[in-house]
């Protein structure tokens, strides 16, 4: 658990989508974010108010983000520099990196002498079960893409944001290092060894009141042959009351795999449906969520009234009309 | 890699059961096994000859194999004794327990002093690649299970003895821990994190010549919620082109989760097929098989040949009747 407030890290980020941790942080948990720290030549800029580390601290910062991509693989000696100091003003760290803070003999070294702790979210931090597949109390609603990287964090986001503005019960459960940095807590399920990544997930949605509902984040796609299995655990140890299929229409093959095509989202339902079934037999799928970045208003509109009459299912884009119709669906079953 | 041939090592185990790594090597490796090495009180005999340290190495043995498992959750002192003499007669040592050769520190420091190996097989040494789902050459056959511990493994290990009886190119390709020491290569799979479980299984089964069929050991079962991922993962970095269903009539429920019925054959067939053909889509069932040591002679011939008209497959107990019909069937693709 990564304490919050946040104060969020853009280093010298070169442009804007270098620092897209930390502008999903911002989006989506703004009450978390007292400020951005900018170094000399950052390029990025959230809105936030920019301060030291000093003021941050002041303002009631608990932990330092690392809301950046790095350049060239290493963490350079300026940020460390950076780093060194939040740490020795009594900042946590937290970071998605690969180059993980734990492999720095010196943020190690500081982090021990200050009693600071060190959160790489890359890597798990919990000693997770094997699932034993009892049935829990409360709902669960999963994504699941027809292929990775199709929107299914953006719309597990968007979904809780929705169930809570209805005042239903709600919490995203992230499963990837994104959606921690976001939330502050999850599992990183790529990381987990194999035999517990059902387990994992259980972990991460435990007994809670019958009508609260845990918006679990998708992982990569049945159909996608390197991450499937990750999807099947998911699946399997989420024990989903509903899904929400996602789709990006424009994809012409499987991501990373150039002779694998994407299914159908009748196919994706066949597939997954069968499946979750296995774990909780009264499992539906609740609605579709189309990434209709690369289409114009008029031909999503068109692409969405067009899907809905095909597949008797609400169909939106979260991001450009909301996901209060799927939050709505999941308030009707 | 483990150097073969081996000295398995049986210990003190009280009764054959506790031996039945040892004896799963003796069963289908007898070329890889010198002897025996059996400590006082020991109540497992392999039929093996009975060899000191020296014996065994001047018989040419490189390794001596843990092949019984331990008490109390730990490697008892008279263990150890014999395992580091092990060492300094000039084995390798490899094992398949829970504890680590690699967490004792005497082991560690004669291991280092002597130049000698420790291989745990339950801890992957390889840093394996992410999936890219590119075909290879060659022919690849996958066993799936209703069940967990169904006799997958025992039925790779019966096919891979059939087909070169057969003269058909044929390589058992293990994914568990006894596999591994059976064959003395291969990926423990439960114990690959979550990422790159199926490249794993694309490293364990690369290109090869176009009539050569790598058998695969099978894990999990797409219907156990606790490991279907691990399954899943495996059907997609196998790329099979032909599988076979393993199944045990006789269980009640789903191995270690009482909530959970096992599956139909038919329905094993109608999950695992159309996932399987998402990596190939010319796979094809191949053939069944069948665990009937709960079931008498007459009782297990008379389910098989049902169960051949039902399913209009081969139906064989390997154990019982040998796999040639299954051997048969795939050398007829």
């Amino acid at each position: 658990m990564i304490k919050t407030p946040y104060l969020l890290f853009l280093g010298d980020a070169p442009d804007g989508l270098a620092a897209k941790v930390a502008q999903g942080i911002k989006d989506w948990r703004p009450e978390n974010c007292v400020g951005q720290f900018r170094m000399e030549g950052c390029k990025a800029d959230l809105g936030l108010t920019d301060m030291t580390l000093a003021e941050a601290k002041e303002a009631g910062a608990k932990t330092l983000v690392v809301g950046v991509a790095n350049r060239g693989g290493k963490i350079s000696q300026a940020w460390k520099k950076v780093l060194v100091m939040a740490l020795e003003e009594g900042f946590d760290l937290a970071s998605g990196l690969h180059n993980l803070l734990r492999d720095e003999p010196d943020l190690v070294a500081v982090a021990e002498a200050t009693g600071r702790a060190l959160h790489d979210v890359r890597v798990p931090e919990v000693e997770y079960p094997i699932a034993d597949g009892v049935k829990r109390s409360g709902k669960r609603v999963l994504g699941v893409g027809t292929d990775c990287s199709v929107g299914k964090m953006y719309t597990g986001l968007a979904l809780d944001k929705s169930m809570r503005a209805m005042e239903m019960k709600s919490t995203f459960r992230a499963t990837g290092q994104t959606g921690i940095l976001i939330t502050g807590d999850g599992v990183p399920l790529d990381a987990v060894v194999a035999d517990f990544m059902a387990g994992s997930i259980e972990w991460l949605t435990p007994d809670n009141d019958p009508d609260h509902w845990d918006v679990i984040e998708g992982q990569g796609s049945l159909f996608h042959v390197s991450f499937s299995g990750v999807t099947l655990a998911l699946i399997h140890g989420g024990q989903p009351d509903a899904l929400i299929l996602c789709h990006e229409p424009t994809r012409t093959h499987m991501r990373g795999l150039p002779g694998y095509d994407l299914p159908s989202l009748e196919a994706l339902r066949d597939m997954a449906l069968p499946l979750a079934r296995i774990a909780n037999p009264a499992c539906v799928v609740a609605g579709i969520s189309i990434n209709t970045q690369h289409m114009g208003e008029a031909e999503a509109v068109a692409y969405l009234e067009a899907l809905e009459d095909r597949m008797g299912l609400p169909a939106v884009d979260p991001y450009r009309h909301g996901a209060d119709r799927l939050a709505e669906a999941l308030a009707a079953l």
